[in-house]
């Protein structure tokens, strides 16, 4: 009955509300973080924008769990992956890039376009292999490794830390993308031996999007300033050293999402990082258990509930709908969903569970779920509420 | 009378009210852009984003004059400069950098790690001498010529026409750094033979920081597509090109930063070009012939008014005053301007006089410098109110 009438009280909510951003990136954006952001431009020359950068960086350093470096840039996650090849990787370098999905293979691109990129793909929606990485680092003795920590494309969440210790073994700098899991899940830089991992800022960390942070270790500081080749210059991470001397950036920030940053950052101190994790870790399985309770099924082919993405949940497409028509009734109810890209599309929709992302929010997006499978044929009368039940027996386990 | 009380007003207002930013960028945002930018985050892959993007583009066509593509990057100018060379020059070619300032001086840092970079350097406070640019085209027979039409750092305007010509006479590729001028000064992209034109949000186009944008002509697309060499990722203009068709970026944008460049657009659609031009220039003016009224001298040599920028002003430092001096006292006064970069560090001081600035702006601002002047013994009582009646002598003409 609890259900019941929480449902009801969803229902009534939602009318006239605003869309609900449910995508892998952007996320919702509390009015606190967007206020923070709409307060006038400072300079960022001055003591304000030095202490509000100092800020960001010894928060994010929490988060990331490292002593290492770190470094905000003005540019999309993707932006700070190039940083990160762009500075570490001579001409004749190998890189291996571990691929199991779109933003895997992003890194081969990128790496492609700077040194020699060796890619070592498995099928998308299957984890990493922890023993062909291995043989593959001692086949080829890449300088520099790349992975996905959690391959938004797919809903895999990747072994770091086994995946670390054969790189660090092998004496090689390992890049792990960490746009989609850091703030959300449990990433301990320093510990998993993550030279430069980044994150975004569009995503578990609830900010809007336009920046992405690197931490870098000294052991890539070391590989950086041996590298003679010349560097790309927005992203020259020894300008980004220097001028953090003063709490500067090199060229003119975003200001404005320094602050909303700055903002969703306190949020997460608040929050607490442990509670933040237990939240985001709880909302994907929440998706998980309420999807498969209606019917559908989960794309990733895994052996362990560990290799889940806990930020995003990518769903087999039910028989007979495509996922434009997925996204679209979606959106009829309210919600932004988002489909596969490349390889899957046209196979999956997926649900993302990244940043100040509520219970209220995933009970109205399976409610809608719901709705459309049964307008749809797919859902009987009878099944539905399977979902929502499903989501609140996790949901109050929290 | 008038002005006296004017100047009462003035200094009425003046207090508890935000710091005046008179720094060229970033600059002052108008409450109704800030409003536009914290709006709840729309989603960058949906019909909202696309027709935002699409209007940002052909309000940026009319104010760069110009039938040639243009793009948004989510990156600062600097950004911009980069994806320029980076997507143009091959590794053996050579790029004339023309420069008589920092900026120039950048545009030689970035061309350098692209190509065979040659500097055309002129002394910082002159103009770009037109015969010595001649000269050296014919010379180095270049892939590509770059300058800075605006060079903030000097306060100078080069003359672009002219050099155009001469670099289209040679069958080489311009590039123009328009940062600090598209928006505030006359800058016909097309008719001056730019074929990259590059602005700032966060200049004379009154937005926040943390975007630029760049158009790019059919000869630069057929030297970009003959380009061999490996390109930068994030900054890859054929990718921007390929999105484009959807009215979508390649990797996420910065979306509030994009609803408040549209915003921005707006009001200067509402204000008019040529108004906007002419408020520029006025205004500009107006801060010259305050500081000379004054007894300050301004930095630039030049022999003709036109060299004068239009949207900054670079001032001598008075006798017995450091920059940081300057600088200081003037924000006690609740103004925030700059001192002098690099060559000119501790030289001169710059006001600047860009995007949504109003008259109101300039007289709070000589008013403060007025008032620091005599202070420090500088300005006679009986000089005061020399800079305010020579400013207002220009304005009132507007």
């Amino acid at each position: 009955m609890e259900a019941k009438s929480a449902r009801n009280a969803r229902a009534r909510g939602r009318e006239g509300e605003e869309l609900l951003l449910m995508a892998p990136g952007p996320v919702k954006v509390l009015p606190r973080i967007l206020d923070a952001m709409s307060k006038p431009v400072i300079y960022h020359r001055g003591s304000e924008f030095a202490e509000l950068y100092e800020e960001i960086v010894n928060a994010l350093k929490e988060i990331f769990q490292t002593e290492n470096d770190i470094f905000v840039l003005s540019g999309s996650g993707t932006c700070a992956m190039e940083a990160a090849i762009g500075n570490l990787v001579q001409e004749s370098e190998k890189v291996l890039c571990i691929s199991n999905g779109k933003f895997g293979e992003r890194f081969f691109e990128i790496a492609s376009r700077y040194g020699e990129a060796v890619a070592l793909r498995f099928e998308w929606g299957r984890p990493v292999d922890v023993s062909a990485v291995r043989a593959a680092v001692e086949e080829h003795e890449p300088a520099v490794v790349t992975m996905v920590h959690n391959e938004t494309s797919t809903g895999v969440l990747n072994p770091a830390a086994e995946v670390g210790r054969i790189v660090k073994a092998n004496d090689a700098i390992f890049v792990l993308d960490c746009i989609t899991s850091i703030g959300g899940d449990d990433v301990p830089v320093d510990k998993i031996h993550a030279d430069i991992a980044i994150v975004g800022s569009q995503k578990c960390l609830g900010a809007p999007p336009g920046l992405s942070a690197l931490s870098v270790s000294e052991e890539a500081w070391e590989k950086i300033a041996a590298n003679k080749r010349r560097k790309p210059y927005y992203m020259d991470l020894l300008a980004f050293r220097k001028s953090f001397e003063k709490r500067q950036t090199p060229y003119t920030p975003a200001i404005p999402l320094f602050a909303a940053l700055h903002e969703a950052l306190r949020i997460i101190q608040e929050e607490g990082l442990r509670n933040r994790i237990r939240r985001h870790r709880t909302l994907a399985k929440a998706v998980r258990e309420a999807v498969k309770s209606i019917g559908l099924s989960l794309f990733p082919k895994v052996e362990s509930e560990s290799a889940y993405s806990n930020t995003v949940t990518a769903i087999n497409l039910p028989e007979g709908m495509t996922d434009a028509e997925m996204k679209a009734e979606m959106r009829k109810r309210g919600i932004i969903i988002v489909g596969g890209q490349d390889k899957v599309k046209g196979k999956i929709f997926r649900i993302a569970t990244m940043g100040n992302v509520t219970a209220e929010d995933v009970f109205r997006t399976i409610e809608a779920l719901e709705d459309v499978l049964f307008e749809r044929g797919i859902l009987r009368s009878k099944e539905r509420g399977a979902g929502i039940d499903a989501a609140e027996r996790i949901i109050s386990a929290l």
